[in-house]
């Protein structure tokens, strides 16, 4: 459609629809948190120098709100570049594709990579295929990811993109194309991490998007030979600098071990990071400072920003092993976006069921329920975890909508409401405020 | 997130969640006009090579649907040949920013353009700037569009595509930026038309996503100097052939003037054009046959699936030029996406009242209210139907999602609902039904 409303009805209709020009606004620490560093930082891949940025903003931050002993931790990490990328089919029908390489691929060769396409509707189809057989060939595995509301979905239809490239190379593709590890039909791809096995063969890898991925697979249906034609330029990178950046509210009784509460700092390249994970960062760091709110609490409580998670949870391996030596009370993580809290789980010794149970009742008027899976934290908290057998509480949050925004363009701030944030806040200071003022040992249930 | 699920929970779900892979399907007429035209032919911009295989297309469709007297008239348009496309915010804060050139917008200079930007919320705010004050200066408009029911919104909020970048231009302006003329929150801008004045002064033009014009609309909130960047290198070029397509389904009395029913095949490249207008074609010409379906009805249904309407209506211009001799009895347009039909408006003399009834009782038991504007067509039919002061009848559809989709990438097959699709075939058939086997003289109110 062009314009079919009439010139002569227009102008009563401007008076009278008329908006603010102003994007709504929320409020608070936290909501200031994931404002600020969206529009001020941005993007801040895992090693650029937009995640160097947000480090020292993030040092600004933290100071500016009160915090102790605000400091960055460096660390190299293998980084990832991002190129030009574009990818069309060529035949039969011309069409051109949405499409971003994957994290870990390697660059198509010079003027791009043109091959017949074989299309694999799973990843077990895929790994099905003799070996040898896409010699030469682009493999296309078009696994359709549904959401739910707590996010298992991402282990399984997650593995196409983390497993599916080497399985392709392994059998002599020298390219693979994902369908997006999503559960939108916008048109832009969800990039991520994918691996290549130690001495196994790297090759291009991109995902599409899922009306690139319907197309594909409706084209791949008529029976005709497809070919596709990849520019796919990013590159992995060694040596890149990367950090954590930590800040301590010190408790009234330092000899006891601290609380740690993490999230990340960077995100992926495509969006602004502001459910992966700005979002986080803001919860976490809003709800240190309010459970201070009725008093000093008797531990300290470590906020750790992480960097470097997106690509392989480089920012918590790095923290386990400079902190191994100082001993934790408990870890938790805010990392599933900025929408409610609606389930808690537990990693706790049995002499802890106390600490459970206040933690619970606690919860309970907020409408939290109490799950049964056994807590884990996040990417970021689980090396110290692992490492110090700790405790560990997880705040489970809605993830119906997450993977429509996880590692796409579309993850910025207008998806976060302030409201659901802010419930995020509370239920985290509800529980800090229970933990930090937790007198005695505190212990994971170990294995 | 990266990964908060552990892989032993892995291999039970993926058995559990496993679904096909296939995308979900519709039937009929329409439907595999909208699915086979999108797959086979995709996008197909005013003037392109794309535009002229779809016609070849439509061709060979409309015979083997078994229409008549089936072809192609041509003629020549001022089409828009797209380029690169980038923006960036370079200051205060380095943003990239997701954009797309408006139609007719003319190119950056060689290595793009970079200035100050200075934010206008709104049309009326550039308006009012002073002359010259924008000397070497990119206007940014941000105009928020908010859907409605009717699409009405479009006429306002339009405007700052349509007529922004002149006003902005007539200012000094060298560049003109406007927040994307939709209703969503994705990352995708929408494209269309803006019209410079002959005689006046064309400047690079572009929309960017609602989410980079809130980020826009943050940064100059702040009241730092905020400097752009901008590369937009799509030009208009001449002399590029288009084409309408035109088939019959003879009535019984070829003494009577037939009943036009129109489309536009064309389509913005951004996406594939399933919605904009891959649909209307579906709906007109599968109610078309449909309508033959009691018996072949007194009067001819011819089928026009206009060229070139994006970019300025050409193949409604020369439809009306080219058959400016030919008497028509009524005109209709389905050109608003795929979204249910539920009003019907009316343009018909007073002598056809019994006419207006038949139709209205018809649609009545569909659930199909009788509106109160005078209908008035569509681009590809307005200029027959002023000429002729033909009698018009709209069929109304639902436009609460239309403004999310329309001239973006995400215009594709996906978001066709079937269901809503046949209901708009069904509701046009019963009108085409009545209205083809009317026998007595049937024309508009006039002025």
């Amino acid at each position: 459609m062009r314009n079919t409303v009439r010139a002569a009805a227009l102008s009563a209709l401007l008076v009278s629809t008329a908006v603010s020009a102003a994007p709504p606004q929320g409020s608070g620490t936290a909501w200031d948190i994931v404002a600020d560093l969206t529009t001020e930082i941005g993007q801040r891949l895992d090693g650029s120098p937009r995640e160097a940025a947000a480090r020292d903003w993030a040092v600004q931050r933290l100071n500016a709100l009160g915090f102790k002993n605000v400091h960055i931790e460096t660390f190299p990490i293998v980084g990832f570049v991002r190129g030009a990328e574009t990818a069309q089919l060529t035949g039969p029908y011309p069409q051109q594709l949405h499409i971003t390489a994957l994290g870990n691929s390697v660059p198509t060769p010079k003027g791009g990579l043109t091959a017949e396409m074989v299309y694999f509707p799973s990843l077990d189809a895929l790994k099905a295929a003799p070996a040898g057989s896409l010699n030469g060939k682009i493999a296309f595995i078009d696994n359709q990811m549904l959401p739910n509301q707590d996010g298992s979905g991402y282990g399984p239809y997650g593995n196409a993109r983390r497993q599916g490239p080497a399985v392709a190379a392994s059998k002599g593709a020298v390219g693979a194309v994902i369908r997006s590890a999503g559960t939108d039909h916008n048109r832009d791809p969800h990039t991520g991490g994918t691996n290549f096995p130690a001495g196994g063969q790297a090759i291009p890898s991109g995902a599409v998007s899922a009306p690139d991925a319907d197309l594909i697979a409706r084209i791949a249906a008529k029976g005709k030979p497809v070919t596709m034609q990849l520019v796919l330029e990013g590159h992995p990178q060694a040596n890149m600098p990367s950090g954590n950046v930590i800040a301590d509210l010190p408790g009234r009784d330092l000899s006891l071990p601290p609380v740690l509460v993490a999230c990340h700092l960077d995100s992926w390249d495509l969006g602004t990071g502001a459910i992966d994970n700005a979002a986080g960062c803001g919860i976490v760091t809003a709800a240190a400072l309010r459970a201070q709110q009725d008093g000093r609490p008797l531990r300290t409580i470590r906020v750790l920003w992480a960097g470097s998670e997106e690509l392989g949870g480089f920012g918590g391996e790095a923290y386990a092993k400079a902190h191994a030596n100082e001993p934790h009370a408990l870890a938790m993580e805010s990392d599933f976006g900025a929408d409610r809290v609606w389930r808690v789980d537990f990693n706790l010794a049995p002499a802890n069921k106390p600490l459970r149970d206040k933690v619970a009742a606690a919860l309970a008027p907020m409408g939290i329920v109490v799950g049964e899976r056994k807590a884990g934290g996040g990417t970021d908290v689980e090396p110290v975890i692992a490492a110090q057998k700790l405790a560990v509480i997880d705040l489970n949050q809605d993830g119906t909508r997450y993977f429509d925004l996880h590692h796409t363009p579309d993850d910025t701030l207008d998806k976060v409401d302030p409201v659901q944030l802010e419930q995020n806040v509370a239920v985290w200071a509800a529980v800090l405020t229970v933990v930090a003022n937790e007198p005695g040992a505190i212990a994971g249930q170990g294995e």
